[in-house]
């Protein structure tokens, strides 16, 4: 038998969406982790001209890999060399990337629960073990240098993600250094997911090569850049991982669009288009913090990055699943239920995805407001 | 240790190139396999439009899956339905996805040496036990149903490629009918890549469902369609498979590039402009198949289809590495070495990729034709 993997629940939600819409009603999708924007104005542009003028045949943009490396000293303070950047059809085969570069099957992997469902998933799609940590309200939802270090056996692997999904929590730059600490006094290699870097509310996320030089980094252009579609992404492993890195991007994957790395190159260079997106994000974060506690959705993770919110619905739900298609089809305001992300407490948390626009979001509290108000207990 | 894959050797071969070029030379790049020509005019044109009008997010082109399957009856007389057809990033992920769907680490998977090095890798990548089928000038270099039928023990699964990469050979309509009965009375799972249909210059292939309608299918927009560096391929699965197919590619690769995947539905409507392409590349092999014998390149794999001539270059060397070096260097004739194709007779081996243009083709030739006859022995 080949091994089980779960599929997105959330994908049930957005289908039902997407048949609503089709019969008319107005959805607002709150349900995946994509900005509603696409990409910036001058990155379109180029890729009208590159459309006109080449050919595009398998391709790697060197020019891309040395304006990575870079911004890892412009963000972070580190040296990155081109070689250590590999460029991917995204972060998920980035991901599969640096599993594929680590492990062999049967490694036990630690992670944080809640977590993005693909980690599990990927694991367990790969035959390595994934060794669940849960993480509550006490600790942020993260994995902590304790945690790690309380682990018996002494697992293979970590996955560090910061800011999280489906939290938004980062983890603090002290803890991170002792997680990092502890990974390599014991030999757990580490895979940092980092692809919400670049959206945080108030410090900026630390990177996890600032304390770990041979962490592999996972990252892309889907959230921040907002080119989600244009599906690239990338790998910074340590100098000891090149070739293996490399000789598997040619056979598993070969290289990623031509078009997205030409106009995720330009992308670099629209910081104020893009942070444009990030202060959206942070109007319609305020707003719902604002909206939710009232409505009997108070209990929620701190929501430091990224552009989540992931909210304790246990006054009104122990499934998730359900209360996510209730709301949808009462309220047209899509969300994406607790157990992808959760298999034991997911069933009381619903995440909502801010990276919508702002309108978007007072339209939807208006909408669910009511709607939790008549369900509220007591 | 993780497990160890071997590089490409023609990208070695194809860094000298681009040196060679940067540093003032002309160069013509027959080491890869792929069209020189870009995607259809009709297929640009409504990227265009799309990059100016869509955001682009996660998304999967139902239109798109609903067009592939209707291609299987158009082209085969099979039935497909639209929920077997799984989109992937390009043929290499649309590969690992077919290994993933149906096999375990420790499965021994049979296939053709000569073939694609990308295979082997995979396999050795997924921790699956590659099973080497010794296929010379007498089996056409492809996998016969005896061959299969001899395997002792039975395998796994089968890999099956007509045509193939390096050799361009087409099974033969009866020998496929065999291989698939053999593989079903023994429960010998096969994939079938059909990546190269489209491209034949006497009868065309046929399509593994034709025989086997539990084959997985793995086929591209990078070759027929000439969409190379776009990163858009396909996987049929049978009906067993598509939840297992879905949940993985959700997890372990997300979806395709959103302008890929539109402008290869619009490149379905381009049949007249693809077709001459197909024109220029059987031109391509008729100067090739004239001009290689009288330089003693005279042994050459049946070039039923795809867009490759695979020579058999005994005569100068059992160093294919070293002879695609030094006639690169010598005449700016860029080709791909057999090592990376069959690591046991390769070395006698060279391949040349006819997907350029007819004026390069003969300007090649020109160039090579002095180069082998100072070579020649006797």
């Amino acid at each position: 038998m080949i091994a089980e993997v779960e599929p997105f629940h959330a994908i049930a939600v957005s289908r039902i969406a997407h048949d609503m819409e089709a019969a008319g009603a107005s959805v607002i999708h709150m349900e995946f982790g994509q900005p509603s924007t696409g990409a910036p104005a001058k990155a379109i542009a180029l890729a009208h001209a590159v459309l006109d003028s080449e050919a595009m045949g398998y391709w790697e943009s060197v020019a891309l890999k040395d304006r990575i490396a870079l911004s890892y000293a412009e963000n972070y303070g580190v040296t990155v060399e081109r070689e250590q950047v590999i460029l991917t059809c995204g972060a998920s085969p980035a991901f599969v990337m640096a599993l594929s570069c680590l492990f062999r099957p049967g490694a036990r992997i630690a992670l944080a629960r809640p977590g993005y469902v693909a980690y599990r998933n990927s694991l367990k799609a790969m035959y390595l073990e994934p060794v669940e940590m849960d993480c509550g309200p006490a600790e942020r939802f993260q994995v902590t240098a304790a945690a790690v270090e309380a682990l018996d056996p002494v697992p293979d692997g970590l996955i560090v993600a910061s800011p999280a999904n489906p939290t938004g929590t980062i983890i603090e730059p002290a803890e991170l250094a002792a997680i990092a600490e502890v990974c390599r006094r014991k030999g757990i290699k580490v895979i940092s997911d980092e692809i919400y870097h670049g959206l945080s509310y108030g410090a900026k996320a630390a990177s996890m090569l600032e304390h770990l030089p041979d962490a592999v980094i996972v990252n892309s252009f889907s959230k921040y850049f907002s080119m989600a579609g244009w599906r690239l992404g990338w790998l910074v492993v340590p100098a000891s991982l090149i070739d293996a890195a490399r000789a598997r991007m040619g056979s598993l994957f070969l290289t990623p669009p031509v078009l997205a790395q030409k106009a995720g190159l330009m992308a670099f260079e629209c910081r104020d288009e893009l942070d444009g997106h990030v202060a959206t994000y942070a109007r319609n974060r305020a707003i719902l913090l604002e909206a939710l506690p009232p409505m009997g959705l108070g209990r929620i993770a701190p929501p430091d990055g990224a552009f989540y919110i992931y909210a304790d619905a246990s006054e009104f739900t122990d499934n998730s699943l359900a209360l996510c298609e209730e709301l949808l089809r009462d309220t047209g305001v899509a969300t994406a239920p607790g157990i992808d992300f959760d298999p034991v407490n997911g069933k009381r948390f619903i995440r909502f995805s801010f990276a919508v626009s702002t309108p978007l979001v007072e339209e939807a509290m208006r909408r669910i407001g009511p709607w939790f108000a008549a369900r509220r207990k007591g």
